[in-house]
C-alpha cells in the first residue's frame, strides 16, 4: 500500500475517532444537567464508542467520496461517517447480550453488559440507533433531499430487510446444517449491507452519478463478503489476544462457517477472488479510488 | 365525549391498526423471500403490531394535525402516525426483557419475550426502531425538510436526551427514594417525551405555525404526565385483567410512584390539575381541537 494511501485510511480512522469522541463528551455534558441517574448509561456510551475499533464502516464513507470526486475528508462528511459508526456499535453490543452471541470479550475488552450491565447495554444500543439518524438529520452541510436519502439508505441497511434480518438468521442457523448459499445470504444481510450502505451514502453524499453508485454496491457487496470470510480464517487461526474476542467462538457455538463450510485453503481462495472482484469493480475509477483499493487489500490480508 | 369526537378517535385508531397489519403483512412477505428462518421474527412482528393497543400516540398525530387544520385523517399522516406507534412497541419490548422491568404480560397477553424468545424480542426491537425512520424518510407527500424536521422530532424524543434517558432513570430508581421532581422528570423523559413528539410531529406535517406548536407541545406534556399519574392509580386500584399486564408491579418492585409520593387522593387531584392544564393550553384553538380535549378527558378517565 503506497504511503498516500496508508495516510488517508489513517487520517479517516483520526477523524471519526476524534468526532465520536466528541459526540460522547457531549452526551455526557447533556446528560449531566439531569443528575447521576444517567451516569451509568453515558459511561457506557463513552465506553463503546471511544474504544479503537477498526472504523472500516466511515472509513469506507470518506474513500466512498474520495473515489468519485470529493475531497474525502470534508466535516460535511463526519455525521455520514459517525452515523455507520454508531449503528455498527449499537448492533455489536446487542449481539453480544447473553441472549444472543453471550460474548464476554470485545476488542480486548469486556463488552458493553460485562462491563456494565445487561439494561445498560440494551437502552445504550437503542440510544445509539437513534443517535445515527439524528445525525443524518442534522447534518445541514446536505440539503433535506439529500439527508432523506441518506437516512433511507441507513434504515433499510440497518433493518429487517439488512442488519437485523441477518443477525436472526445467524441466531436461527445455530446448531443447523447451512448450505454455502445460505451461509452467504445470512452474512450479506448481518454484515453486508451495512458495508455497502457505507460506500453508497460515502457516494450520496458526493453526488455520485447513478453508474458510479452502483459500481461502489458492487464493490462494497464482494469486500463485504471478504471481511466475513477473512473473520471465519481469523476465528480459527487466530489468537484470542491478537482478535480482541473470544478465539474459536463461532465454531464452539457450532455456527456454520466458510471454513467450516469450503476448509481453511478454500476460504482463503475464496477471500482472494472476492479481493480480485472487488478490485474489479472499480475498474472505470481513477487514482481517486486508490484508497477504496487500498482498504480491500486491507480487510482480507488483516490479523485481526 | 360528544359523537363527533368519539368518532374521530376511534376513526384515529382504527386508521393506524390497518395500516399496521399492513406493515406487518408487508414485512412478512418480504422476509418469506429469504426461506424459514426470519419466520421467528417476523411473527413476533405482527404479534407486537396487532395487539390491540390503545393506539394513543397515533391518534394524538391526527389529532393535532385536526386541531390545525388538517382533514386529520388523510394518507398523508399515516407515515407519521405508524412511526410513533412503532417506536413505541419497541420501547414496550424492551421494557419488559428480563434485564429491564422484567414483565410477562402486556396487553394481556405474555410480552414478546415471552411468546417467542430474548433473542427475537430484543432484534424485533431493533428492527421496529430501524422501521420508524424509514417510514418518515418515505413519506413521499411531504416536502423533504418536513420528512428530516420530523425525523429529527423523533430522533430526539426516542434517544438518550428523551426515551431511553427515561428509561435508563427509571431503573436506576429501582429501590432508591425519589423527590416528586425526580419523579417527574423521569416520567417526562420516558412517556412524555415521545407523547410530545406525536403532538409536535402531527402540527409539523399539518404546517402549524410556530405558536401553534408550543401549545401543543405544552397540552403534550401536561397530558403526557397525567397520563403517568393515572398509570400509577390504575397499578394500585385496577385488576391485573383490565389492565391487560401484571398489576402492583411497581410498587412490588419497589418503585416509587405518584401513588407513594402523593397519596392515592393526591395523586387523583394531580391528574385533574394536569387535565386542566391541559385543555388550557388549547386555549386560542377552536373546535377543531375538541378531540384533543376528548382525548384528554380520555387519558384521565380510562380504566385500563
Amino acid at each position: 500500500m503506497s504511503k498516500r494511501v496508508s495516510d488517508f485510511l489513517l487520517a479517516s480512522k483520526n477523524q471519526v475517532d476524534h468526532r465520536l469522541a466528541d459526540l460522547a463528551a457531549e452526551q455526557t455534558t447533556r446528560a449531566a444537567v439531569l443528575g447521576e441517574t444517567l451516569d451509568a448509561i453515558t459511561q457506557a456510551y463513552t465506553y463503546v464508542l471511544t474504544n479503537g475499533g477498526k472504523r472500516i464502516r466511515p472509513t469506507l464513507v470518506y474513500a466512498a467520496a474520495r473515489a468519485v470526486g470529493h475531497s474525502g475528508h470534508g466535516a460535511d462528511l463526519d455525521h455520514v461517517a459517525c452515523a455507520l459508526e454508531i449503528i455498527h456499535t449499537y448492533s455489536l453490543i446487542h449481539d453480544d447480550l447473553p441472549a444472543m452471541d453471550d460474548d464476554d470479550l470485545r476488542r480486548g475488552r469486556p463488552s458493553c453488559h460485562k462491563a456494565f450491565n445487561e439494561a445498560t447495554a440494551i437502552l445504550a444500543g437503542d440510544a445509539l440507533q437513534a443517535q445515527a439518524f439524528e445525525l443524518l438529520a442534522d447534518a445541514s452541510d446536505f440539503h433535506p433531499q439529500k439527508r432523506v436519502a441518506l437516512i433511507k439508505a441507513l434504515a433499510k441497511a440497518a433493518g429487517l430487510q439488512g442488519m437485523v434480518g441477518g443477525q436472526a438468521m445467524d441466531i436461527a442457523a445455530t446448531n443447523t446444517d447451512l448450505s454455502l448459499q445460505q451461509l452467504q445470504s445470512m452474512h450479506a444481510y448481518k454484515t453486508g449491507a451495512v458495508i455497502r450502505a457505507a460506500l453508497t451514502m460515502g457516494g450520496i453524499a458526493a453526488d455520485a452519478s447513478a453508474d458510479r453508485l452502483d459500481a461502489l454496491d458492487a464493490y462494497g457487496s464482494h469486500i463485504g463478503l471478504a471481511f466475513q470470510v477473512v473473520d471465519d480464517i481469523l476465528d480459527v487461526k487466530g489468537e484470542t489476544a491478537a482478535l480482541g474476542k473470544t478465539q474459536g467462538k463461532d465454531s464452539e457455538a457450532n455456527k456454520p462457517t466458510y471454513v467450516s463450510l469450503m476448509g481453511l485453503s478454500g476460504a482463503e481462495q475464496e477471500s482472494q477472488r472476492l479481493l480480485q472482484a472487488a478490485i474489479d469493480a472499480l475498474w472505470e475509477f481513477g487514482a481517486d479510488a486508490d484508497p477504496l483499493r487500498g482498504l480491500a487489500h486491507y480487510i482480507v490480508s488483516r490479523d485481526r
